[in-house]
């Protein structure tokens, strides 16, 4: 039997290490908000941590807690997304060399703000090679550590400083919505919450199509989907990870689904009501609680708003 | 000679009687920002005020000090934007009827937001009629009394807590920047942190052709010019208020210019990188700061984001 992949001491270590270095984001509620979803919502806007998404969370927790050679010889990840933003922050900080896979189809504006924090960009072509192949033999080539996007305890328990400090500031809420990737952000933030409170209930929000988790958590086992077309790419996984599964399995009390539309609509409510920007995956957690999907006794619910660094030309597209 | 229209002590009066009401808006800051203009910049974030801008501070305080007869005769304010809003959410509130004029080319945004805040909306037709004549008129029908958007001791003591609370979060600030419509704003603003820090340093922002204030203190009184036609829609006005000018003639360092080009620059900075929306009046004093336009020597300076309300039409023609 394999042990638990992280403790709540392990988000607890993540956050002193983040100290003073991550931004402890702020939460913003609205009476509005209120008014239309019938409970109290605490939005933790995670679009106003550095780099623009939580993954700075994991990724500075993970590249700092690497041995001093392993420092001095840098890191590999493979992105396109929010987490070659994190790394490549995290490594600069830390002053350790960065390469960042990116696929061949990647934004110019992810490229260009991921170079800006000082990474090497690589590029593969996305139809021709695995993105995991292609990083781990850049890695064994030049001796880099690979920083993995969720599969990893440091990355887990740095993702969970996020719900460390909403239940810190926010100690009295019955639940817990977040949106699922890989599942890094809500294994950590439910290790974190059922740390503080016990009794938190922990929704994971998907899109529809992207269900892998869903789909796994009924089936009891990890199930892989095909590659998913949904809006919010943070959530284009196929499967859940090897060690995020067993967490989710423990403290997921249900997967919720939304339609891109759902999203899109919350997208444009946070933005021109709340004047709060984020991503299609950040609208995704409260896209299911707007659309009434919570059980109606959550009355006083925490939402992580994921991250914020969006495609203009997507933007523009939303009006 | 005159008395001075407000005190500090109005500001604080004004400040109690708004605690548990406005919201204390948080200030963002941003590493990149600073890299970027060379000093600390503490950014006042008025677009997550109650109704989307500072005005809803002026409007309160105004209508809550009306007496009890008064209240419940009703009020009336003249307003295309921010303080529509402002208004008819404080009257809301305190349970006092309101009567918005509007002209008719008014967009529809901010038309049903100010019905939705239960406000009675009456149009008038802008080319045909005088808002303050228009006002006035109704306000004598019915008995009404008038909210008007800056030139009232009561609303300009209210914006100023915006600035006070500013200062009492961060009380090292060298300087103050702050756009400049009819004055309301930076005049209270402008007592609070003179009241507070008497060596601090005030600077007003205009756009380019819409100086009137910067003609008024070059000439040494109140200058009207013809109404500009800046993207900025909040510092559309022709003439410094009677009572904001003679404070702004104390207190206002300078007062700043920016092109509309500037100002749309600054926009698209703090919502892509700093996932902060605002309306192009928003963005007027950042875009001052940004163009280097301030003294070398203002190394911590607070900035003003007076408010969110854009128009989605305009949002998506940013891109």
């Amino acid at each position: 039997m394999e042990t638990f992949p992280i403790t709540f001491d392990d988000v607890r270590f993540a956050a002193e290490n983040l100290a003073g270095v991550a931004h402890r984001t702020p939460i913003h509620s609205s009476r509005s908000l209120d008014a239309r979803s019938g409970c109290r919502v605490f939005l933790k806007c995670e679009q106003f941590q550095r780099g623009g998404a939580f993954k700075f969370r994991g990724a500075y927790n993970a590249i700092s807690r690497l041995s001093a050679e392993e420092r001095a010889r840098g890191i590999v990840a493979f992105s396109s997304g929010n987490h070659a933003q994190g790394v490549a922050l995290a490594a600069r900080i830390l002053g350790v060399p960065a390469v960042i896979c990116m696929p061949d189809d990647a934004p110019g504006v992810k490229l260009a703000a991921t170079r800006e924090y000082g990474a090497e960009v690589l590029i593969y072509t996305r139809t021709a090679v695995d993105r995991e192949q292609f990083a781990r033999a850049v890695a064994e080539e030049r001796g880099l550590t690979i920083i993995p996007p969720y599969d990893h305890p440091h990355i887990i328990a740095g993702q969970g400083t996020a719900a460390l400090e909403l239940l810190t500031d926010q100690p009295d809420l019955d639940a817990l919505v977040c949106p699922i990737g890989g599942g890094g952000l809500i294994a950590g933030c439910a290790v974190a919450a059922k740390g503080l409170k016990p009794d938190i209930r922990i929704f994971g929000v998907e899109t529809e199509g992207a269900d892998d988790v869903r789909q796994s958590l009924r089936a009891g086992k990890r199930v892989s989907i095909s590659p998913p077309t949904t809006i919010a790419d943070g959530i284009r996984t196929t499967a859940p990870g090897r060690l995020t599964f067993p967490i989710i399995q423990q403290y997921v009390e249900d997967v919720l689904l939304v339609s891109d539309e759902q999203v899109v609509e919350t997208m444009r409510y946070l933005l021109l009501r709340l004047k709060l920007l984020v991503e299609p995956t950040g609208a995704v957690a409260l896209a299911a609680m707007m659309a009434g999907a919570l059980p109606a006794d959550c009355r006083r619910v925490g939402v992580l708003l994921s991250g914020g660094n969006i495609d203009p030309a997507l933007l523009a597209k939303l009006w």
